[in-house]
């Protein structure tokens, strides 16, 4: 704490086992494969126990080609920013070499695919980062059950994205989704907030 | 593009002249000295061409200590979620050995000063962080004057974050902000948007 150490980066770092799943993945054609994906990233992170029970991927939407995957960081990375949707849409956006995942500049569309609806933080990084599609499995509502507080969504802040072309669907896999959220209240997981 | 990499941790590193910024920088122990810090580093970016005009800072609240510096990275690291707010949170957090800046764990309470109003993301990223405050300099409408779409952000968002134990400051050093949000605009600098 006294060492500020500001010259030195900090590290985003996938847990190795995250690596492995994603190397072994197939092309996901549909959205429930695609939430599918997303929702084992949450489980394996919770079973693994390298943070909260959150995943995503990204992919190429005509392909199902998979461009990255997140998982949940915080606790493990000391840092408040790397949710799931983050770490994945960084890693999406290192691989295009590009701050943004929209075509054009990027030659296809790409889609977002997340166990948990997005936090508020969340949503306004899916609002920079290019991405056409959102594809949610557990709620907001399952989130804040086992105590989560996702912070200032309204129905208008995903209107607001809509409006700008992005498109969301909600409740893809949700009772699978869900399992995850409850598995990690039964194994004590820890509820950070603000 | 066609190699992933997802072994290979992204790295997120300030400028080296926002370091030395940094490393010289007196306690600032006016909610004033803080955000004009905060606009020098906006400035410094322009000045230097590394990236958006933005820029942040956090303190310690009661001392004025400087605990780290953001600044806005989304061109220079083809990553569209280090706003100035981010990285200065990520640099606190990593600097505290914690994912929250809240007094307690922390022994002490935290404060964000930034250049311009939080988009939607940096004030969900604010919503995780732990800071009890955040001083503001330029607007949201300043900001959208020179062309940056700064997302799903309403009045009932901040009164969701204030009901939390969050207080808001906007308008510091306003003047002088907006100067460096016009500067970038005659300079002809990229604005990005979702």
């Amino acid at each position: 704490m006294s060492d500020a150490n500001w010259g030195t980066p900090i590290e985003v770092a996938l847990p190795s086992w995250a690596v492995a799943l994603a190397n072994t993945a197939s092309p996901c054609r549909t959205d429930e494969a695609r939430v599918a994906l997303a929702i084992a990233l949450a489980r394996g992170n919770v079973e693994h126990g390298t943070g909260g029970p959150f995943g995503a991927a990204v992919f190429e939407e005509a392909t199902g080609r998979l461009v990255s995957v997140g998982v949940n960081l915080v606790e493990t990375r000391d840092n408040a920013v790397l949710h799931a949707e983050v770490v994945a849409l960084m890693f999406a956006q290192r691989a295009l070499g590009s701050y943004t995942l929209a075509s054009p500049p990027a030659p296809v569309a790409h889609v977002l695919a997340t166990s948990c609806a997005p936090c508020a933080m969340c949503l306004g990084a899916v609002h920079w980062s290019g991405v056409s599609r959102v594809l949610i499995g557990a709620t907001r509502d399952d989130a804040m059950a086992i105590g989560f507080d996702e912070g200032p969504v309204f129905p208008e802040s995903v209107r607001y994205l809509e409006a700008r072309g992005i498109t969301f669907v909600e409740g893809i896999e949700r009772a699978s989704a869900r399992a995850v959220l409850q598995r990690y209240r039964e194994l004590g997981g820890p509820l950070y907030n603000g």
